[in-house]
């Protein structure tokens, strides 16, 4: 399709990496515009030469003040930084700052910087895919690093985190242990370990306990890394020289190791599937999840018991492989 | 394709509301048996007795203590009661008892209530139809009040915990508002707000900090509802009479201003989005994530970035379609 069209000028800002057509590209990916997807495939070579960070743990740790902190270190290093700080708690999803990312708005006159914030609710299962898409664009773009920043709790929100190169789990003295408890579902997918806030007492107490997680915990699949536990207080800036470094050498491990190459190729699956999801729920479902017409009376029937959901999906699976 | 089969003798059993018969019904769900979803199938006459109850609320909130509570107050009152915890950071399901599960085991010998644990780790995209089968089969076992019981954080636990027919939003004081943060997410899903360990300070706090919110949250679809904002004690019991009335005064409410109908719709358009989901998907994907033989060697040009995903994606369709 993409050959008889008129090429896209928008695809040529997008390769030279200019923020604003990025932005419009990350814009029609979400609003399902076909245009998006059309020029995500023809960036497709181009993609894999960004180093993908996740940055997660629960609310309060200071996710977003170590991201600010990361984008100053790697800006000063001469790189491009870009930003997806997903929020699931917002409505609101693209320009708009929210709560935290206010500090990093310090950078919005830096060319070498781009901040996209998402918010998902509403997007019932849809947020691998903006996530996966937003993180191909940028890369197609050609940002250096890009920095994915999600709560740690909720499977989703882990399952975003997991698929990063790298993985950074922040966690806080005195937070608790039942706040942490998403601990035990995030505990194994971290490649490093930072423990924010410092600073305050209880330190120790967390880095004995992940240790003592650790010791407990299966070899990783591509065998002997062992994630480091840093100490940051990352208001102030300290730690984060290690923290780079730790992700420096997280990545020259991986990519070693063959751990970058399966993980990419998790990540391609994954998006795979979620595309997948989304074509068959596009077929019947409008963009504000409203039913499509041709279905609504099933629908209603279904709704009052005289038939069953599995009736009707029988009947939209027939419609869909006819179509 | 039911009629061509010798009924199922678990199905008689189901509907006289055998505990282990319906256990046995959500692990055929949960493992993909087909016969689990002809069941359902069978079933769906039944389902929309049950009155579905959603407990939400973060970590430590004292969501299980509540909900052990409510079932003793619906025992006495009669009812047969049936719970569905899950719990996002635990790779467990069925019937292995999480953390402070332990406390229900107490109604282990009690044939008027089922407890279901589900983790939800490695269920990508599952939660959804996993919950929404168990609350079906429950349904149709006869039960009479349903609790579903999930941690009010990461997008698909909200999502879950809306589909009820009643919300209860468990907050705490002085957990800190960032780790409640949550609240403005889960704020606009509550049909009743339980503060929760009232015993200590900070309760007020919490309830005028709800109600200021409530006074600038839009007004519910269905009108007139304003949901109560409760105190409890729930080691104690205190507050549970009051919880359990307002749970009924919402259902009466729900029922007569048509948002009971509405909500269930819902649930089954949900229901629908997330069945057309998992067919696609199980036609790409093993149940263990992997993909299908047949498209394993595209997976892998694609991960190499010689083909893109949308590629994959379209070669799949067309396999489905012709399928």
């Amino acid at each position: 399709m993409a050959q008889a069209q008129a090429p896209d000028p928008l695809l040529a800002a997008v390769e030279a990496g200019e923020a604003r057509a990025v932005a419009r590209l990350i814009t029609r990916l979400e609003s399902g515009d076909a245009r998006g997807r059309q020029m995500l495939q023809s960036l497709h070579r181009r993609l894999g030469r960004a180093h993908v960070v996740g940055v997660t743990g629960a609310p309060g740790t200071g996710k977003s003040t170590i991201v600010d902190r990361l984008i100053e270190a790697y800006r000063r290093a001469g790189l491009r930084v870009a930003v997806v700080a997903v929020d699931p708690t917002s409505p609101f999803t693209g320009g708009a700052i929210l709560g935290d990312r206010i500090r990093m708005q310090r950078h919005a006159a830096d060319k070498g910087v781009f901040i996209r914030s998402m918010g998902t609710r509403g997007a019932l299962g849809g947020l691998a895919v903006h996530t996966a898409d937003a993180v191909q664009a940028l890369d197609g773009a050609g940002f250096d690093v890009i920095l994915v920043e999600t709560v740690g709790v909720g499977q989703a929100e882990v399952d975003v985190a997991r698929l990063a190169d790298t993985v950074i789990v922040v966690l806080v003295p005195n937070l608790g242990d039942d706040v942490q408890a998403v601990k035990a579902g995030i505990m194994e997918i971290a490649d490093l370990f930072a423990i924010n806030k410092c600073d305050i007492d209880g330190g120790d107490k967390v880095a004995a306990s992940v240790e003592a997680n650790l010791a407990l915990a299966p070899a990783s699949p591509n065998g002997s890394w062992t994630p480091p536990i840093l100490r940051l207080v990352s208001e102030q800036g300290t730690g984060i020289p290690a923290l780079v470094e730790g992700i420096a050498t997280h990545r020259a491990w991986s990519e070693k190791s063959g751990e970058l190459a399966r993980r990419r190729a998790l990540r391609v699956r994954e998006n795979v599937r979620a595309l997948l999801q989304a074509d068959v729920t596009g077929f019947a479902f409008a963009r504000d999840g409203s039913i499509r017409p041709a279905f609504a009376p099933l629908l209603l029937a279904a709704s009052k018991g005289e038939r069953s959901p599995q009736d009707l999906v029988d009947e939209i699976l027939r419609a869909y492989r006819d179509s």
